[in-house]
């Protein structure tokens, strides 16, 4: 019934779906076999794509040519730009999806991939010769070829939902649970452990009082997710911001006893980022109100999500709490929160093309790794599937630095830091986060993937027009000189100083009351220059604007990127007998040999090794 | 967390989406707990509503303000008026629809639709008290009281799927079945039986060659289920045909050993009326080819149903028989056909208004009365919704004659005749069909629920319009003569002899060769008096032109179903004592006890029952 495929991907959330994509994009055969081709990148939890320091992994998937940021852009209710008032470093969009037209449409360019099969049904085994997967087993009896497997199973493996003292199997609610996989693999030598998630209570939004909530409008303006030519929003549905207070807590407290987390009855750890509400009260017990998104579900849905609100507390206490909470007075729910227990695999068995070290062609991806969130599994899955491609055309791997993307920096978090609770991207996680910003992404990343065969010739091109319009307007910036009489309406009605004799417009906007948008508007050579890029000049502006204010940050990171870069590339050999360097501390020893690090740079971000370690290790080598 | 709920719907299905709406729309408060919401009025099997006497039923629905017509309409990618070529008691419209969309859109209805509110949970048992029922309980640990409950719960009810020799439970493929309710309802005295029906394999429409199967396009001028403004079809995407052949057949009979029907695996009996392509080649072994319906799933995707392979055989050999139609020969496939085994309830132990005899103010309604079908389930849930709200307000219930509406032929059939294989309706299951008909289902239905309190003012105002707007326009027609000038050239033209007197337009119209339209074109005085109806012309030309060509027809039924109607109503009382009358057969003593029916009209249709017995009672209660 099935030929060999070159790949099968097993499980279509946002890991999976990427993963076949760019997989299927570069060439390679690809069945995609998941549980139910209705629910194709659903999202689990909140209805929204990006956020602080997510932005950003969508907007380098969409550099890559991954399908994310096309599938938001299409599909979103509202889009805001956060952190606008802080530096550029700092900027990350936000879009609120309609959660069932997400899906859709992810369905809809997953099946206009060429390449790419589809088959319903449950994997519950990979199959492998000679330490090598060569295909799967699935719930129907069919055992399928591939010469490389890409698990992308989300919180599904041997899944138990909880809420209260109340426990049910599941891999997310209203979806059966996979079992088979985790024993399967442990009894090929994987180590798996436990995690959980959780996720709030679903509102009608006919019954909640929306005047007594404060209104969260989307941008003015609103911008898009890809590089591409995707549509802009028209018009946006608005979010809302509610509070707990000292009431709700105290009800929630009533529910203690019987929390599945403070009970033991769920062994996994949750994410400390995004904690439940008892959480929150818990552990900020001075803290007497938090903040509650109410974020709509869709277009044209009643439904509202509670972000913030999540919880695993008995039904009937979450459900009191919440009709404390002004404006919820008359709440009437949906459904409940609750909390999610799952599988996943320590991450440190994995190589940076995040195969597996243990068997060969075999590569996770996404929650399975023991991150959360959508984005997060999304670049896993895309850099997944064309590591798996690359190495069945056995070509190089595809591995991104630290200082070329956070999804560089996602992945050595993983592979290097290890996991004990779930892992979510923030900017403090990225060094170099002045390089790796929104606006670039497109410049620090297709020319790359162009080159691998996936971003496409008409992606490239626009990218590379970008580069030399930015160039070219920066060059212009540095050259042209203007008068006072030329600018000083513009300064003195941004509350600056006039300027007294000839000054060059880079100078002047380095003023950070000054923007570029301020000159254009007022000096017509300036206006011209920038018309003359059509569609791509607002882009253009942006990027030209943060070039030259920020500069010499920019210029400073380089240079420290680069020169740590020199040691970050020393390899370690994989049977390097760290043992026997006993000038290296006790602890490092251990965790060396048991991450066995690819590089210095690998090695130094190694919870436990210090500096000191890294410096015997660098002389050790030099030598 | 609950208030007491008037009424309890459970099961979003298409009988739970009707039932939870009408009874809300009525003004009952409404709880509807459905196992998935992302999954509401899901079809499980083809993505088309309506076709041969389902299409009345539609119609009839949406005459009644139930929602099942708009929906269609909203949704639809191509609409088709089967039969045009026969009397118009057998036209019946039927689209195909765009599966998620037409869940979609039911969702969105449901939301707004006032006094109705939701809870996603599975129901594991009714509670009663003194035999009446008093509420549920569910899976996540809810007790929820109402003073009235609706069972819809399809073909949820101890589901086992079956492929080949592999099973498995589960309520549809992807979804869980439900368990507890049947044990529940044993207890409480009701009888369960098991019954079959199946689904066939889903195809990548990229994988088909078209250019081999027969195009089936959509109507030039496509119509619409609903008699309210919804939006007129401006593009449709087109079905197509394939034929099994010999080599065909003989593949799938090599499965036939596997096959769970055969091999006794599976206890159902399935619908004879829809068979899988295994039974019709064993059924019929000198037939030599079947036709299948090549059916688009939606808008955007690439997934085909292939209407008419429905197959419960070993998977590899679905698949194998489908590559050998011409067409299919590169076919790749998402997923199996399978068949379902479930409980249902047979119906003999309801009301007439789908209350159940033996546990008051308990409703079933749909798959799990042992019907099959959307159209069916969807009459059923509106029925039950209607009745479950008239019995609270202690109204009289609303019970359809036979003569009414095929929806009153349905629920006697079911209550009268039982069930020994899935019912579906049929033309050939009314004996007033040219009563019946589609085109009319607002003038037979709606005034009555406009006086129910459902179909609204503007509804009732519109057919209103439409009935006076019929009667003068026949009224013109009886009165009208033409004189051979004005009309011969339209005879002439249509082939039929030219008239030498002035002759009334009535009697003209009579002629078969002749259209209504036809002498629109050639009279002017006649298109006046139909352009001053604006909108509602096309709909008034087709009514007036049934009723004067088939005047003779439907007065002989009219009257037929009024003498029948003198004994149809004559009441039987419920402890009659059918055993102590000797000269009743002794078969019709024994289904006339079991089945205890109201009145004479329903014990003339249980089988078994003679017209010789039927006088005996006749004449028995005449005295
Ligand atoms: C209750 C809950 C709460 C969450 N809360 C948060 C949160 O607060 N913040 C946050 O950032 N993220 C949260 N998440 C996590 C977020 O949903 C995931 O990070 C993200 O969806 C992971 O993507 P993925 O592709 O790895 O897996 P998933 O999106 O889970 O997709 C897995 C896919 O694999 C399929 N599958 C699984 N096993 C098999 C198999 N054996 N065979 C075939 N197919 C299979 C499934 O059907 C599914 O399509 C939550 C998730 C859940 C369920
Ligand atoms: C495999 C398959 C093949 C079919 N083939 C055909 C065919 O060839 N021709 C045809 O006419 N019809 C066919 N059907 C039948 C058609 O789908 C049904 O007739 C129709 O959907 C019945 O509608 P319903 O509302 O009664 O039930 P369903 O549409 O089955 O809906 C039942 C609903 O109840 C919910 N539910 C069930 N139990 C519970 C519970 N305990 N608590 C809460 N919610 C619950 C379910 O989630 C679902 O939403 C097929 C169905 C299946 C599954």
């Amino acid at each position: 019934m099935f030929k060999e495929y070159d790949i099968i991907v097993v499980g279509a959330g946002h890991a999976g779906s990427e993963a076949a994509a760019a997989a299927a994009n570069l060439g390679s055969s690809v069945l995609l076999i998941t549980m139910n081709m209705a629910a194709i990148a659903q999202m689990s939890c909140n209805p929204a794509m990006g956020g602080i320091a997510k932005g950003q992994i969508v907007r380098e998937i969409d550099a890559l040519g991954g399908y994310s940021g096309i599938v938001t852009d299409h599909t979103m209710i509202q889009y805001r730009m956060l952190n606008k008032s802080k530096g550029p470093a700092m900027w990350s969009p936000r879009a609120q999806s309609d959660r069932v037209q997400f899906s859709i449409k992810w369905r809809q360019m997953l099946e206009q991939t060429p390449n790419l099969d589809f088959w319903q049904d449950t994997v519950i085994a990979i199959t492998t010769a000679d330490g090598r997967v060569n295909g799967v087993k699935t719930a129907m009896g069919q055992t399928i070829k591939a010469r490389a497997v890409i698990l992308t199973n989300g919180t599904f493996l041997n899944g138990i939902i909880h809420i209260g003292s109340k426990q049910f199997g599941g891999g997310r609610m209203g979806d059966r649970a996979s079992t088979g996989i985790t024993e399967n693999l442990t009894d090929l030598g994987f180590e798996s452990a436990r995690l959980k998630t959780g996720t709030p209570v679903r509102v009608d939004g006919r019954t909640i009082d929306f005047s007594k909530l404060e209104e969260q409008k989307g941008d003015d303006t609103p911008g898009r997710f890809s590089f591409t030519n995707t549509p802009k929003l028209l018009r946006q549905r608005s979010c809302y911001l509610a509070y707990t207070d000292t009431r709700v807590h105290d009800t929630l407290r009533t529910g203690f006893d019987e929390s599945p987390m403070y009970a033991g009855r769920i062994a996994g750890r949750g994410p400390r980022y995004c904690p439940s509400i008892e959480d929150k009260i818990d552990r900020f017990s001075d803290k007497n109100r938090h903040q509650l998104f109410v974020e709509p579900e869709g277009w044209d849905t009643v439904e509202y999500y509670i972000n913030g609100f999540s919880s695993s507390l008995p039904d009937h206490v979450q459900y009191k709490a919440l009709t404390q909470i002004p404006g919820f007075e008359q709440a009437k729910i949906f459904r409940p929160g609750y909390a999610i227990e799952y599988d996943y695999f320590p991450p440190y068995q994995l190589h940076y093309t995040l195969e597996t070290r243990l068997v060969e062609n075999l590569y996770f991806a996404g929650q399975i790794n023991g991150t959360t969130g959508y984005e997060e599994a999304a670049a896993q899955g895309l850099m997944a599937g064309i590591n798996a491609h690359l190495k069945l055309q056995e070509k190089p791997p595809f591995i991104l630095q630290r200082s070329e993307a956070y999804i560089g920096v996602l992945i050595d978090d993983l592979i290097t830091k290890g996991i004990d609770e779930p892992y979510r991207m923030f900017t403090s996680r990225a060094e170099y986060r002045i390089l790796l910003r929104q606006d670039n992404a497109d410049l620090r990343l297709t020319g790359i993937s162009y080159k691998l065969g996936l971003a496409s010739r008409e992606r490239f091109d626009r990218v590379e027009m970008k580069r030399k319009a930015v160039a070219g307007s920066m060059a212009v910036l540095a050259k042209e000189s203007v008068t006072p009489d030329q600018v000083n309406h513009i300064l003195e009605q941004a509350g600056t100083a006039p300027i007294s004799q000839k000054v060059k417009l880079d100078t002047i906007l380095l003023r950070p009351q000054i923007s570029l948008n301020q000159l254009i508007s007022g000096l017509p050579f300036l206006k011209d220059h920038f018309d003359h890029f059509g569609d791509l000049a607002e882009e253009l502006i942006e990027e030209t604007e943060i070039l030259v204010k920020y500069q010499g940050y920019i210029e400073k990171e380089q240079e420290l990127a680069q020169r740590l870069s020199k040691f970050e590339n020393m390899p370690l050999k994989p049977d390097f007998d760290y043992s026997a360097l006993s000038s290296l501390s006790f602890e490092a020893r251990e965790k060396l040999s048991k991450i066995r690090p690819a590089t210095i740079g690998q090695a130094s971000r190694i919870n436990g090794v210090s500096p000191a370690d890294i410096s015997v290790l660098v002389v050790f080598l030099s030598k």
